[in-house]
């Protein structure tokens, strides 16, 4: 059972890993700007550090608390090992590490970003967009690189021939289901609190600043406005990063599983199960995509390029697309190759009520194409119902004429209606892709809609890069072209967030699919049957949570503004000179407050979504674990929906106002009652969109990687008692003849199937038929 | 098969009528007070009687059209009779009698209320209590009496021992669920339709009235006045009649096919049932519960009164939470004898997962008792989460300090949380009342919450009676006194009125269950696995419904607000004198208005939730539907207590501000922009508790009975074919012995239970063991 597969993908991460180092020396090689420029974007990575090493302290007591925990569970079932802590360890690690790179390079890219705005619009577009590549490629390396080393050692302890394949491929699949769980602890940690710090720091800077001592935003003079800015890179950067790396490692995890446990369906079918790869195609295929959709987003992202300093916005956004489709066309084809080598001409797969069926290859590569159209159409819906001058937002500019209710019932009602297309959409990829090859297809179609990750998260990043790029002109009081050049940047930016958005959504469905479908076959349960009473009464508490949670994380957002507030308003007291600019405000102070909240606030919602997936696993069971899990998906994902459109479709709304409006033919402006309601607006939709709304992509992922960790405890499937016992199926079969002696002869076969390989043995025995049946009674029941 | 226990519930059904009318006759004879208040109160008449005869012309259109539909059914189902036509059409009249009778009594007693209230605040209670109690009696009464009416008959012409009963008194009952759909077919008229025409109402004549032409509430010189008066009637006295009309149906209806499944369960292990009741006492149990909560309801409504004339809130909640109390304690105690007298002592049922228990009819009682457990608890939490002065609530008024923004956030966070408690309340009584007797626990659980469904509609109907009695006194110049006994009982009206929202919301859900428990022994599956791949996607997709629901509901209520805009524009222009008090407004013309506009908006929603589980069945399948069923239950239970809550907390914390309240240590008042930013949140919430959020009970309701309905469709269950092998399940053992001639001598037992009865024959063979064996293979495929 050997493989050298496992080294493609290595190799592949570690290129990316290169190219990234290499892009990453690039920008910090360009010109940082005058000593003002810097001295702003000193203080805003200093702030986003400060953040980051907060985080990692709290981090540390969660990593511990949490590696007591595995080591609990390592201790008592026997198939997992105490190596899940390490891989837990790990992932926790790679992801903070991808976070703290990208972090690094966006506070580095926004200045020289602004300083080659000085001279080129071409300029400027590399250096932010190569800051975005560096952070799309350190998260797709590392999660790659992390993953297929740690299967590469895992298989090499556990593998090792002693049990069936399964069972000690489940063995490898568990720990490393550490390394899934440790990458999306760190993303609660980076969205739900980087969700709350963001929004904390805006609200809190906006409200003493602006309205109570009329300075305009981003004013120096204002303590907050670091911590505001520090805030828009934790959420939007490093909140996002970790989102998408949990759901990639999570997604080619799950992959892994369904893989696993197709090769068993042949294995049973066939006496056995072998190929190329060691007997292990259909596991190892997920992870070899991830790593070909690395270098397929390398590719992409030479060719995101403008010539002509006299670009728009329309030809930045070309540029993007290009480099977008040049990736996802090079992933479809590579798929297509892929498939074809490392799978089976035809899998033999077991789909519900229908019983087993021959899968042709093909049909995997056809689920390929849904998860890619997924990824598409999504973000194509949420550019519809939150895009600048399409219908949704008219009409709540329209309704925003009416004063502040009648603005917030159109947002609602737009973010509400916005579910319909999304759901539909992922209704429709479930059916299809386990159609065309089952749960292993659904799993498949995410990880090919993940694999250019590297390349979403770089068009995400450039975004908050080109927004802060301009922050930075506007503080350092640079000449207005400067400032034209980075808004056609931040213009586009403020697209791709709301696509990138969508695409974190429909990420988050899909891995938790995938980890739903594993976790069935973790537990070795028949099926989730809500017609149980139990089962229903999980999927209620289900439906239930992501309300809570969002409702948590909002309140949280309350509470840390109103601290930011009080300390600004005391230091605006306190510190003479403050408002002549002749004494410096203490940044640190608003940056720390901001953080201890965030981290503080996170506590709360953070332990439901971890503990109440435990909590009902273990009284309820694991059907009812798993219906809760799907409660937690369909209501995550609705409330995803809703509340991201909502807050988009309300901050374009506000945004239109800028450019001026016709409300019953009338242009209406900046300053007019209708803008003032659509601020109301605006303000309910910030911590929809940019706190719980995003927040719902973790609790789904989580709830679902939490079940599948004590997925082995529940079960019991693949317990000692099971591992023992080693899938041992028996069939007797009796022939009986009457013989000398007026005796009846009986031949009674004994057929076993032991680690997949069929055992027959036979059993001659006489006397009467009575005697002979109560043989066979025995028999079968031994 | 004959049983004259039906005639139980007919008798009390009867006698609640009776009783009825005599209230009414009572309420009639009081004194209406002076020229000016009959004339308010004629008007207001006059538009609700206008508002329901639109309706009705609507209605009829939609009756035939369903109708025809159902004939369809009834032609391509053998189980399905026509016959469920009538039924279906008499459900509907039944319905809107209800709703007729409810409307005329609400609009006579209002002023009579008035006129009582002038001299005595104990008379003006009898008065709006009565005009309630007249309601509630009709409601209750006319749903018993209609549903043993049919059952009667139809078991008169289908239960004639030519099939099995099972399958016989499935059509009975598939007969029956017609009614139930006629039933709620009105409520979602009544609901959705009352909903959108109560807040286009309010809305459209604040906006002009109150804004723009500066004239207080109730100016009888506003031309939508009137229309605002017809809307409370019709919102919160047609519509929540309609609705719990229809959950009471669905409810007893629930239980006695889930009766009848055990019924069949005991046959088939017995070899048949008996019991005093015809063979069906499990079914007949749920509606004599009903017709004894009607007579517990009249008891319970004797002791609804009060003695002093300066009684103040407390003492008439005491009355009525006495008369409620008592009502309650009568039904516990009925159901106890009930229950032993009509069930066995020791019922047979199957469990999934654990097979067949015994359960002791004593268990079915417990159930009972978490049902009005249930109802009471969900009153409780309402009231904590929307209650004047608590928690909640003065959290808001807090945030109200900070702007429109923050209040709407608390709003809605506060509506969010509230889902907690009554989610894992609902989870527990489905886990609770299973785990003691299975579905049908959970059934007659219901039931008996809605046992005693007249006494609560009495104590919700009378709310808004008092509430208008308060508008008549107002408009009429009544002296102060007057009004401030009025206020008393109005203010007891609005806790009633947050109990009563949460009431309907539970009696919704657990309708929603029973009858989701219904619809799987209809189609015959063995339940529903989301672990199938369309299954799931049933889920997601039932989970978005009621999404789509409430925004479609929120956005009808915008449309039709802005057309009463136009309208009362216009008139304030055209009519001359208008302002002066000298022209008289066309109130008709705004009523009128009012009514197509909701009628008109209510038809898309309307169709969706009744087009949507038709279309899910018959493309996805019985299993997927269930599915769909579930997904909307559990959404759209925690988007009506997220809406309901929302609305009712942002309501109070508005009216928090007309006592004063305590805001960061100063008294704050009406007219202070804190009040102004609880203005905007309340007219959030007004579309979120009276139009989105109630119609969720019927969206949630009318899915499972479409969804039941159409289960012989879809599950060939008790299809032709099914109905003519008559349940054959066959048993073969085989004894072999060898016997002379040296042959071996096989005995084979065949089993067979044909119509629950186990029918055994023996053949006698010989031959050589082969031939035997031979044999018994051919009999055992026959």
């Amino acid at each position: 059972m050997e493989s050298n597969t496992i080294f493609l993908p290595i190799i592949m991460a570690i290129i990316g890993l290169a190219f990234m180092l290499v892009k990453a020396m690039w920008v910090k090689k360009q010109d940082a700007g005058n000593e003002k420029m810097q001295f702003i974007s000193k203080n805003i990575k200093e702030g986003a550090l400060a953040f980051l090493n907060a985080e990692y302290r709290l981090l540390l007591i969660f990593v511990i608390i949490a590696a007591i925990a595995l080591g609990v569970i390592a201790f008592f079932v026997p198939t997992t090992h105490w190596l899940i802590i390490i891989a837990f360890v790990f992932g926790a690690f790679f992801s903070a590490l991808a976070g703290n790179i990208g972090m690094r390079i966006a506070t580095e890219s926004n200045v020289r970003t602004t300083q080659a705005a000085r001279t080129s619009l071409p300029q400027a577009l590399k250096v932010s967009f190569s800051g975005g590549t560096v952070m799309g490629l350190g998260v797709a390396g590392l999660a790659v690189l992390g993953l297929s080393l740690f299967f590469f050692l895992f298989t090499k302890l556990f593998l090792i021939g002693e049990g069936s394949f399964y069972n000690e491929m489940t063995m490898v699949l568990e720990a490393l289901a550490g390394f899934s769980l440790g990458a999306e602890s760190i993303a609660l940690f980076a969205r739900v609190g980087g969700g709350i710090y963001t929004k904390a720091a805006d609200v809190g800077a906006d409200l003493v600043g602006k309205v109570e001592a009329g300075i305009p935003e981003d004013d120096p003079r204002n303590p907050a406005t670091i911590a505001d800015n520090v805030g828009d890179n934790v959420g939007d950067v490093a909140g996002m990063g970790a989102d998408l790396f949990g759901s990639y490692v999570a997604t080619v995890l799950a992959s892994m599983v369904l893989g696993n446990y197709i090769i068993k369906e042949m294995a049973d079918a066939n006496g056995g199960f072998t190929d190329a790869f060691g007997g292990m195609g259909p596991i190892l295929l997920p992870i070899v995509i991830a790593g070909v959709g690395i270098i397929a987003s390398i590719i992409g992202t030479l060719f995101v390029r403008i010539s002509s300093n006299d670009a728009r916005e329309a030809q930045v956004q070309r540029a993007l697309n290009t480099g977008n489709w040049l990736a996802i066309i090079l992933t479809v084809i590579a798929c297509y190759f892929l498939i074809r080598w490392m799978l089976p001409e035809s899998i033999h797969m077991k789909f519900f009520n229908e019983g087993y069926k021959e899968v042709a290859n093909i049909n995997v590569f056809f689920a390929t194409i849904i998860g890619l159209a997924v990824g598409g159409l999504i973000s194509f819906f949420t550019e519809y119902y939150t895009g600048l001058g399409k219908k949704p937002v008219l009409n709540i500019v329209q309704n925003s004429s009416t004063g502040a209710a009648t603005n917030i019932i159109a947002g609602l009602a737009t973010g509400m209606k916005s579910t319909f297309s999304s759901v539909l959409l992922f209704a429709g990829a479930i059916w299809g892709s386990y159609a065309l090859a089952g749960f292993y297809g659904v799993a498949i179609a995410a990880s090919a809609m993940m694999a250019t990750t590297a390349m979403q998260l770089a068009i995400d990043a450039f975004g908050p890069i080109a927004d802060n790029a301009g922050g930075v002109a506007e503080m350092s009081e640079l000449p207005e072209e400067v400032r034209g050049r980075t808004d056609i940047l931040d213009s586009v930016g403020n697209t791709t967030a709301a696509v990138g958005k969508g695409f974190a959504i429909a990420s988050a469905a899909l891995t938790a699919l995938a980890l739903f479908a594993a976790y069935v076959t973790f537990t070795g349960i028949d099926g989730i049957n809500i017609f149980k009473a139990d089962v229903l009464a999980a999927l209620f508490i289900g439906g239930m949570v992501p309300v809570i949670f969002s409702a948590l994380a909002m309140q949280s957002v309350g509470k840390a503004a109103m601290e930011m507030v009080k300390e600004v308003r005391r230091q605006f007291k306190e510190i003479p000179g403050i408002m002549e600019g002749t004494g410096k405000p203490d940044y640190g102070r608003c940056v720390d407050i901001s953080t201890k909240a965030a981290l503080r606030e996170m506590i709360l919602p953070g332990a439901i979504a971890i503990l109440s997936p435990v909590l009902i696993g273990f009284v309820m069971g694991p059907e009812a674990l798993g219906s809760y899990m799907a409660g937690v998906a369909v209501s995550g994902v609705v409330w995803a929906i809703f509340q991201n459109n909502a807050g988009g479709a309300w901050d374009n709304a506000k945004k239109s106002f800028e450019a001026g409006v016709e409300i019953d033919g009338k242009m209406t402006y900046k300053g007019s009652d209708a803008h003032k309601a659509a601020v109301t607006g605006d303000t309910v939709g910030d911590p929809f969109k940019d706190t719980s709304g995003p927040s719902m992509n973790i609790l789904i992922k989580l709830t679902c990687l939490v079940g599948l960790v004590i997925a082995p405890i529940l079960g019991g499937h693949t317990s000692e008692i099971a591992m023992l016992q080693e899938e041992i199926r028996k069939e007797v079969d009796v022939t009986m003849s009457v013989g000398e002696n007026e005796k009846t002869e009986a031949v009674i076969t004994i057929s076993e199937i032991v680690d997949g390989k069929t055992v027959k043995n036979e059993v001659l025995i006489e006397g009467t038929p009575e005697e002979i049946e109560q043989k066979v009674r025995e028999i079968k029941e031994e």
